[in-house]
């Protein structure tokens, strides 16, 4: 069976876009537990300013609290000073996020589109320096809530520009579920010949019921690394209209289904999503959960 | 833009299988609605046993309410008095149910898999010597709750047989939502060559949270008319663990965000939506239902 590997994001981009406000110590937690159940990559923090993000402070916290040789582990880092901090905790992987669009970027980071390239690509070096593993986002990538569609020719070159500064691994994000499958093969088709699909991920969110439709089909297009959500947790503050992330459980399933090995124990990781409910304390879970906890239990009786 | 073809299949299967009964009239009248908004096809009627199947009576009476002239309206049929039931009201398209597996077809009709072939066989000779539009459903196609996974040879060959019985149409049905898109991209990839697309279409369940991303393969594959279910509506009551139909409004939304034609308006399909609910006196509606509305919302605000 072939090898896909999911990558959870929801202890940083989830638990960020939250309701609730969750202690550094039992985002480690989460952490841990996502780990135990298999999960071989989680986005554990955001070294951003607490004042800015309160919601993450104590990232260096949280990574003290880790076993960093149990799983790659990553950062999220939106500037110089964030890279440092995550630097001296630290964190072996690191992520920066480049928006595809002037407006998102201006929005989100109070950056021009240059400005951030800049800064995205001076990270990346100094990561690739320092033997930090360093990736990109290339956000809103498949729409974007001020500018609309993004031309695939600008994805694709800043895709070339965040390698050509030393990034590992660009992550193809739809940031707020605009994309559909049609979108997602014309996309996929002109970067996988251009940089390979094995240093390429894709970050979907269910806006639009289409994530696993899109995920199904950048497999297609030969991407075996996805970022998901436990439980569905997240959306973006900053990008109108983008609850939900893809949840990792529905994306577990599907890859399961379709023959593709995760590592991942699924019960473990639907206790995983019944302990994120209690840590937000509001419902939570993918779409595909109400079915899972049905065959689960079907399964058990079964014996 | 290229056409794909839309079944409703709610004013039947969806509501055969809802715990509400809906009179004759008020059937007809949703599928007068359907028509207005652009649906090309609709499962209007069964012509079943009342006895048997209460939900469906009055078969006759929806019939005669219908402009035949207005769409494709189509009638299962489970037997010979019900072919003959379906010739008297005028009904132009008939479709009749070969289930692939023994069990699933005792269960549902009480009659072995060479008993069931050999009645639709002889229905679909019937209809195409009275010059009647002949369908026939190979269901639990990817999946059966009795027997589990189902050989694709056998569903080629009961396909072949009910072609060369006069189908005009073989419905490939994944009656209880077992599917994934790769057993999809496998079955239709051997089926579409022997059969031809133009002759095939898609019934598709989401049990599992993957009715779209088993649409979107079939559609890769080439596959260009669909079932699906206005709200969601149905399931199978012979099949256990089969709710949820592929919500039409699920699908038609897919459909125009990948860029193709439907026929059907979007805004009047959502109000047929508001209709089903009433009528059916409890929530329905697909997974993508909130974005439509707040998509529609925002469209309506920005004039």
């Amino acid at each position: 069976m072939e090898r896909v590997i999911v990558n959870d994001v929801g202890p940083r981009d989830g638990l960020q876009n939250d309701p609730a406000t969750v202690s550094p110590a039992d985002r480690a937690g989460l952490i841990r537990d996502l780990v135990a159940a298999g999960v071989p990559a989680v986005e554990a923090v955001s070294f951003v300013s607490p004042k800015a993000v309160p919601k993450m402070a104590g990232a260096a916290e949280v990574i003290a609290a880790l076993d960093l040789d149990a799983a790659d582990f990553s950062a999220l880092i939106p500037n110089r000073k964030g890279y440092e901090l995550a630097r001296e905790a630290g964190v072996r992987s690191v992520a920066v996020v480049l928006s595809a669009t002037d407006t998102m970027n201006r929005k989100n980071i109070n950056m021009d589109l240059d400005t951030t390239v800049r800064v995205c690509s001076e990270i990346l070096e100094q990561a690739s320096r320092d033997g930090v593993n360093g990736r990109a986002y290339v956000s809103v990538a498949l729409g974007c809530p001020y500018e609309g569609d993004v031309p695939e020719d600008r994805i694709r070159d800043l895709t070339r520009t965040m390698f050509d500064a030393g990034a590992t691994e660009v992550i193809v994000a739809d940031t707020i579920g605009a994309g559909n499958p049609a979108q997602v093969k014309s996309l996929f088709s002109r970067l996988v010949p251009d940089f390979g699909a094995d240093r390429l991920s894709a970050h979907f969110h269910d806006t639009r019921a289409l994530a696993l439709a899109n995920a199904w089909q950048a497999l297609e297009c030969g991407i075996r690394k996805f970022d998901a959500s436990i439980g569905g947790l997240g959306g973006c503050p900053f990008a109108p209209g983008a609850a939900g992330n893809l949840a990792t459980e529905d994306l577990v399933s599907l890859l399961h289904q379709a023959g593709f090995d995760t590592g991942i124990d699924l019960d473990a990781l639907l206790a995983v999503v019944d302990r994120v409910r209690e840590l937000v304390g509001h419902p939570v879970g993918g779409r595909a959960l109400a079915w899972l906890h049905n065959h689960r239990a079907a399964a058990a009786a079964a014996g």
